[in-house]
């Protein structure tokens, strides 16, 4: 019965990275050609709507959580500095996000004994690109020390939404999945939107921007992009594996190169001050935070894609600046309120879009 | 044979606002129920061609008038300030619409003889309506001096952009056209786009207007969309009426509110100073391109509509404003880019949005 059980969830999985380029409506309309007994549509619908409410809970969750990351930023920035070694609480973020899928899996094998897609244990052939997303990442944060010698910081926060760009070309390429035309558009859309929203009177500097800034920021949102892209295409390969399972073996990784990097960068620092010199109540709340939001990541890529994230961490980023004018008094610019209209207008297309397919 | 040939352009006219809804492509896909014979495709074929290219004409025409217009009026600044009285200027405008109306009318004359549709003589009935939009430019020109007590002369530049919201939404009102949700869409980033590439750094101050501030911009908003509507409902009225008689008694009255407007405002300075006092090159050439940019609008109004007018004054301003880097070295900014970015998916979604009727 609990064999069962599983089995069922299982097949779920099994369904949902085919049905997602599917829209909901028309599945839900259509009766399918191979069966025509009511009960199996009526599964199908059930099994529609329970992966539809997954996707909305943990996309939500991602939104929430990366718009209280950024305010907790900027509490924690108005403070004052950062006190503490940043590599540290990378170290720890890793470890937390271990921690919770290693309690998820705990409770999971509690409930439904141990099986083949849950077990911890893992072939080699299974975990060799686990590591590929967190080295891309750190080529990635390496870079981003050059980078600011063409950039200035807030030049550098409007060149990343070329990240939304190569995110969706990526996503194409690799992953092999369609996007409409109207979806294409919608995606042009949301990169101009975001970009307009975050607009102020120093923007116009980005376009003094010198050849090899340029080139940077291009290659770093490739980089991004890619290890957007090939965590969806890891977590999805084997859809019927446990997301704690994978989660665990892609923070494993994590936690060693973060480990890595306190030796290399604050090694003197955490031996002198000691580890956790400089932590705050915000510092604990920020790490919580990342931790959350990670695994709220990873829950994306697995129910849903890389184009769902890219449109949530957009709608953060507006959250943000709205709960901001409550929380610290921010004021809302004109370009802020175009670019809100233009995302909107984009995530509305993006599912316009779907429906004509 | 004259008469048959007349007759054949009356019918295409004829059929030019019922087709105005229906997309070229799969109406030249299309064959009509009632109609089986190879031979009436064709010609429906060639008719569609027919339309699309002079509607294709009109509005090019009308992108050049108007993004020339903007051009010259940045040129006779620069020159220096007005010298001559712009009430004259506006009259000689509509003095030589109503002239050029009447040079294609003898040549028409001339050609194919004075038939129903091309006759000037006219009943009260058909000609009691054509005062309206001028009464209505006329109201909104009035209002124009009042709301710079509430709004700075770049801050109404932004404000009139919700032009482009009313006069899509009194097009659907009054002309009870439709428009898709993806054309809707597109009309919303147009505004949307074109606000953007408008943006400098004292743009926000426009979010200070008071109250009274955006009521006037809005009731301005809505004579101005209402003018440009209901002149398009005079014009389509009688599509087989020849579009230089309509714009003749466009134009004249025209003239009268402009004579009015010199005896009122400009009495004096044209009896110490002349009529023509202050003219210079710019100033005749300023009026030539008024006056065609009038004759071209109205074109557009009756083998287009005020859409496509609409879309055409938007891509107009971004064409003045990259020429205007060449002619006068203006820097383009940040938000001019994303704007026109925005700009240009609105204009591809408002096709788009027409294929899927």
């Amino acid at each position: 019965m609990e064999y069962r059980k599983i089995k069922d969830e299982d097949d779920e999985d099994r369904v949902a990275p085919v049905e997602d380029n599917i829209d909901n409506k028309s599945f839900l309309i259509s009766v399918p050609d191979n069966s025509n007994l009511l009960g199996e549509t009526k599964i199908d619908t059930h099994r529609t709507k329970v992966q539809w409410k997954r996707k909305s809970v943990v996309t939500l969750s991602l939104t929430i959580l990366t718009s209280s990351q950024a305010i907790l930023i900027v509490w924690s920035k108005r403070a004052g500095k950062y006190e503490y070694s940043v590599t540290t609480a990378n170290f720890l973020v890793e470890t937390l996000k271990c921690a919770i899928s290693l309690l998820a899996l705990a409770r999971l094998w509690n409930k439904q004994g141990v099986t083949d897609d849950n077990r911890l244990t893992t072939t080699l052939n299974e975990v060799i690109v686990y590591p590929i997303p967190a080295v891309l990442y750190l080529i990635k944060n390496l870079l981003q020390y050059y980078i600011f010698a063409y950039v200035d910081a807030p030049g550098y926060q409007i060149l990343k939404n070329f990240n939304i760009i190569s995110t969706g070309v990526l996503y194409r390429i690799i992953l092999k999945k369609r996007l409409s035309e109207i979806q294409w558009a919608a995606f042009i859309l949301l990169t101009a939107g975001c970009t307009t929203a975050q607009l102020n009177s120093n923007s116009d500097h980005v376009l003094q921007t010198p050849f090899q800034g340029w080139v940077m920021a291009i290659v770093m949102a490739l980089l991004s992009g890619f290890a957007g892209v090939y965590t969806e295409a890891i977590i999805k390969k084997r859809p019927s594996r446990d997301i704690n399972v994978q989660n665990f073996w892609l923070y494993i990784f994590g936690m060693g190169f973060n480990a890595v990097a306190i030796l290399v960068q604050d090694f003197d620092a955490v031996m002198n001050k000691g580890f956790f010199h400089g932590y705050s109540f915000v510092t604990v709340l920020m790490i919580f935070n990342h931790a959350l939001s990670g695994i709220a990541v990873s829950m994306v890529m697995k129910y849903a894609d890389n184009i769902v994230k890219v449109y949530s961490t957009s709608v953060a980023m507006i959250l943000t600046a709205i709960v901001s004018v409550f929380l610290f008094g921010f004021h809302l610019s004109l370009a802020f309120f175009l670019g809100t209209i233009v995302v909107s207008v984009a995530i509305y297309l993006h599912s316009a879009g779907k429906i004509q397919r």
